[in-house]
């Protein structure tokens, strides 16, 4: 059910950005237990006077390749979750396309198990729809 | 208060994109009280490169005329009146456009009274502002 | 923390459009606490057929100039915090780049501590990372 949107500067090729989307997508799969299936994610390209990040906040150093995954998902996972996620994000992006750690940032907002419809008008998680 | 977010493949006219909108919307109106003047929509076209969804998931097909839904809304609504808001946007989109209602998919994300500001700096839903 | 999305129709310059991250970022300094380097803002510009307001909705009369500010913060600011960042929004984008206060609309997405990664592959904001 994660819907994921990745935000970062125009200009990097297709299969860049596509490793990107594979290594998020596996980092779900291993850490949240989502299904290889549910895979929804969404581009978004910014020029640079729409994209503002500060290269050192909590003294992290990022650069132009810094990417931002914000991810939308069911509230229930917990601290432990999460922290395997992020790491796990972050050594498949380093991985390939090569994203220095201090380049990928996450964000996660949470929501509930009826807050989602994947097709046919129906509440897709809840059992009596 | 709901802020809708429409996310598919770039490339369909306007009447239609207008269509899909104007479907949400009613739905909204329909489902969960939402006063008719209250119409506030995004809509982010992608490339495919930018565009990524599983064609598959939960044995629904979906087509690259799929399209997203992320609603943020009030939080208090129960799961009956989210059922209700997920068929009607599904038959509504079916009817005009014509989209197939496997195409259709929302996503909610919930907030508070006190998270909205609809213009003049204030609170909008708070009584005491 | 906060992950700010600007929303609006496109065409302002550059410099009106910094102008508005500019008075947003500090309203969160100010009435939130962020600290200045904690900043990290996208702008979503739309063509009319993709960017849909009520111009009169709860009596607050709209131009094509207004901006949405969609923030997604953590969800442990009060009420009035919140109504301190609504008041201080619409005066910074008022004072720069001289925003009608109608025109400012502000939409706040909670989420936990443990929700952000600020690269590293951590939970930022947890201790026992």
């Amino acid at each position: 059910m994660p819907l994921v949107h990745l935000s970062l500067l125009r200009g990097k090729p297709p299969a860049y950005i596509r490793a990107i989307l594979d290594g998020v997508h596996s980092a779900l799969v291993e850490t949240y237990g989502v299904p290889v299936a549910d895979r929804f994610q969404f581009v978004h390209q910014h020029e640079p006077d729409e994209f503002v990040y500060d290269a050192d906040y909590l003294g992290v150093h990022r650069t132009d390749n810094v990417v931002f995954v914000h991810i939308t998902a069911g509230k229930w996972r917990d601290t432990q979750a999460k922290q395997a996620l992020y790491k796990t994000i972050a050594r498949n992006l380093g991985a390939d396309p090569g994203l220095r750690q201090e380049d990928v940032q996450v964000v996660l907002s949470p929501n509930d198990r009826d807050d989602w419809s994947f097709g046919n008008g129906l509440a897709s998680y809840i059992k009596d729809d």
